[in-house]
């Protein structure tokens, strides 16, 4: 049976300055950026270029995502995006994640999952079986 | 028993050039900032200004959201946020949205809870009656 | 001679709660947005969908921008874009703006130019007769 | 004859996708956020924490901003901000940018002035001494 290479730790993302609003915080919709530059950080670190894999004629859309926010993010802080596959993708694949910042603490939590898309139809497509098998051991 | 005004539709929103994204869609994270403009406008229209609430000590960070996006949404499409209130608020306020393009089409479903927070010492304390009765027949 | 129709007045812009950051106004980098707005929608009041000119193969980026932030915009805030072609557009078009707040102030003028570019080869193109014959009386 | 410590090169900074527009680029309103990224690394660099700052009530507001866009960037480029002091910072402090990607291609130069302003009143205010000192040999 193939075991899932499932996890992956970010770099650091530092909070920029126009991520923030007039609360002090980070503005909730800069999680979702986040989990993106970490679901395609990842696909980097496997040797897969999504902007190739959009030439190659694969999409990648969010379909459903949820995020649960604990404790707020500043100005200025550093974020690390752990990142992990939740099951073998078919027609999706479903990643969670869980940010900390500097002093350790659970920033936010959340799920996507993405849907498989033929960039020149715009219908759903199985994961094609080289990505697939990017996660496995 | 109060009854709640519980339902409001958004003005159109006409999506921006810099929402979409190189796969030609509107880019997912942006529908949270669709939800809270929706959300943000009913304020608007039930007499109370948030920035007012805001410098009389009451912050509503988003404590938690789901999405699920149905179909994409496109530059130029006009879209309208259909917004609910889903239970009386007490230390938290949840909504649901709908978002429907010009066509009618479902774009996006949602829900997100805030949270009232003293803009003071940052904690997290009851809604205020004043707010809960903007909600009510 | 023709005459050009230099001018048009953008439809009120709501300030969106996410556009501010930690200062309590408005991110500068949204003023580019806004012009871009007010740019579109000239084009569409004139008969003419930017996405299908892509469609049809001509690109527009923004080749060169300025911008000098007069007072600052908060949330809430309702601006209004005037919006003026400069010269007649040849091998690029130039726009200047001025975006007034809901007390007539000033908050933000500046200029931006765009070039005509063939989608395909992404070389510049001379801009379409059809194209300049939209700003003529 | 006091030298100034003119120039400071950032971090690479990978563009991310939610960056891109429908062109297929880097939606231009984005130049000026890696600006402020590499203006406030380079505060950092100097061991000055620009939210203390704030918090000691000086405001740095964008009060002009030019950009000339040389080259496209794409989804997944690593760019470099170069960042060079003016002038002796007075009433207001003024850099110049030049951002390459890794192809060593010129992307984008710039400039920009930010005022000095008290956060209180939210009236201009001189150069603080030792933030001026900052920037000198």
């Amino acid at each position: 049976m193939t075991q899932l290479k499932k996890q992956f730790i970010s770099k650091p993302i530092l909070v920029r300055y126009g991520e923030t609003d007039q609360m002090g915080i980070v503005h909730h919709s800069n999680y979702l950026r986040y989990f993106e530059v970490a679901r395609l950080e990842w696909l980097t670190a496997l040797g897969v270029s999504y902007t190739s894999m959009e030439q190659h004629g694969i999409l990648m859309p969010v379909i459903d995502a949820n995020l649960s926010y604990k404790t707020s993010a500043f100005f200025e802080d550093s974020l690390i995006v752990h990142i992990q596959l939740e099951e073998i993708p078919r027609v999706k694949i479903k990643f969670s994640y869980e940010i900390k910042n500097q002093k350790d603490q659970v920033v936010c939590l959340g799920h996507t999952s993405l849907a498989f898309l033929n960039a020149e139809t715009r219908k759903p497509m199985r994961c094609p079986d080289n990505f697939s098998a990017l996660f496995e051991d």
